[in-house]
């Protein structure tokens, strides 16, 4: 889908490569402001910032997109702003059609979640502040199995049948799916593992788990070669 | 494997369960310390430390264990402690028999790592501070494949053959694997993604590909079951 850049700041230091990124912006319609020394360091969240540095909007999705997707990941509760973003970045990785961040989850542009996203929260379809079982009960009325991940118990996943249309439910890092939302599920699913080690990180079950569901649509390699993405509707947070 | 505990401190704050804790490492020999209020707040590196502290030998394995193993994740460069620990984390969680940290990756005995490997650094065998070539050099001649994370290029991780015995090369978070090192692999693997998305980070990667050998190998729920861990020859790094 894009990001729609409002505006473009060069710093001193810009130099070919993001005097093009600005000319770009520029031509879609962009405003350019070219700053003084020092001021970029002062407005920055980071020590060394890049020279560039660019106003996107910020896209999110109406939670109807989750109707006709084949893949959504719903994250309930996840808290810390780098799992979500690792999340994101996995899910859009995995070709999922769209991440819902629950209320009660960390900020998607929160610019922790940004960054380990690697800006894949601007490149998938994300809907965010939806009540979780509001998204559950939407998801079965449209025939989506929802699998939610607990720490044990659950079907292994590479027993799930991922090619049915799916959804990965998600938990807090802490405390998990709670017993209401793990009773709306269609399925639990767990990730063997040696005993020596109690859980991984939700982060890394997403990612474990998204691309479990990729490999066996078999789709991963299609995807390389097929450049096209589905858009979704999108809505302006502003 | 486990860790030699040489030394428990508890807080004023310390509950049963510490006690506990406290109790069982002092059976095994350790000495145990009662401290004054506030002192665990000034020498533990978080804001909130937990009641309990305790002071453990760091368990390093010799290189030699990578001569049995059927599967090792040899780490070159992975320069950011986050991320080790996780690799680490997903290594032991998916059985692999070793990881390597050579020259010039980030010291898995760093805080940041034992935090993120949520303490299995004291569980798989670890084998710190070799050179890349010789490590690549001493699994070639055991018949184990060398099997190297390339961002495009090579092999699909789903259809590599992660039957026989493998080790999963990982490279640098910016640079990769150097020319040189990716000359002597036995493969080259790379995780198809969706194409809004560049790369995974190194830790995502390795997530991916020890999940996938561990499916493959089908030992995953054969783990849950079993407890058992094969020991590894250790040396202190004292």
């Amino acid at each position: 889908m894009g990001a729609e850049v409002e505006s473009v700041y060069l710093a001193p230091e810009a130099g070919d490569a993001e005097q093009t990124v600005a000319d770009s912006a520029a031509g879609a319609g962009a405003r350019v402001f070219e700053l003084a020394g020092g001021v970029l360091e002062r407005v920055a969240d980071t020590v060394t910032p890049q020279p560039v540095l660019a106003v996107v909007r910020m896209p999110v999705a109406s939670v109807e997109v989750v109707r006709q997707a084949a893949l959504v990941v719903v994250c309930v509760g996840v808290r810390d702003p780098g799992n979500l973003g690792t999340v994101v970045r996995s899910a859009t990785a995995s070709g999922a059609d769209a991440v819902v961040c629950c209320t009660g989850s960390a900020d998607p542009f929160n610019p922790k979640t940004v960054r380990s996203s690697a800006g894949t929260v601007l490149q998938v379809p994300l809907v965010v502040d939806v009540d979780a079982g509001t998204v559950l009960d939407l998801l079965g009325a449209e025939g989506v199995r929802r699998v939610g991940a607990v720490a044990s118990g659950g079907r292994p996943h590479t027993d799930v049948d991922w090619t049915r249309r799916s959804a990965v439910v998600l938990g807090n890092e802490a405390s998990g799916l709670s017993d209401e939302l793990v009773d709306r599920l269609d399925e639990r699913v767990t990730i063997p593992m040696a005993p020596a080690v109690e859980s991984l990180n939700v982060s890394m079950a997403a990612t474990v788990l998204c691309f479990e569901v990729a490999r066996q649509r078999s789709n991963l390699h299609k995807m390389q070669d097929d450049g096209d993405r589905t858009a979704a509707p999108a809505v302006d947070r502003t």
